[in-house]
């Protein structure tokens, strides 16, 4: 899959990342994939339950797993964190 | 399974779910099914990953289903509002 068909979960509202992913399967995609770390990952359930009980009840969730992710400390001498990690793949 | 081997992540810390989940297999359970709503959905992420990466590097990810649940208004007069929920189910 090209990761062109990927949105990456941030801090804006909820129903940006839902357009974003409307627009991909608007423009042909027959899979989108959503990505979030950290916090934002409550953020990218909702984004896939808005999409798929308001706007395409046609896709379904194809895949979803967790991981954990190695961040590099912010200043030199700081120890790594981990930070948690879900990708959803959402198919039409 | 017996609704006994689910741990509902609230709003404590990460290590208190950690250790709940230890628990339930270390008394032998086979599968724990972790659930969470809203924003705690990122901490039973959490959760998962340092059970499996830090205490019991046996336990594999069996399932994982996203939903959304139907919240009463918390005011008579007041609209129900959507939660997204997450069940992640862990088994030995």
């Amino acid at each position: 899959m090209s990761e062109s068909n990927s949105v990456l979960i941030g801090k804006k509202p909820v129903m940006n990342y839902v357009l974003a992913c409307i627009t991909l399967f608007h423009g042909g995609a027959k899979e989108v994939n959503i990505k979030a770390r950290g916090r934002a990952i409550s953020r990218a359930v909702d984004v896939v339950e808005v999409v798929r009980r308001r706007f395409l009840p046609d896709v379904k969730i194809k895949k979803v797993g967790i991981g954990t992710e190695t961040v590099p400390p912010r200043e030199e001498g700081g120890t790594p964190t981990n930070v948690s990690t879900i990708e959803i793949t959402l198919e039409r």
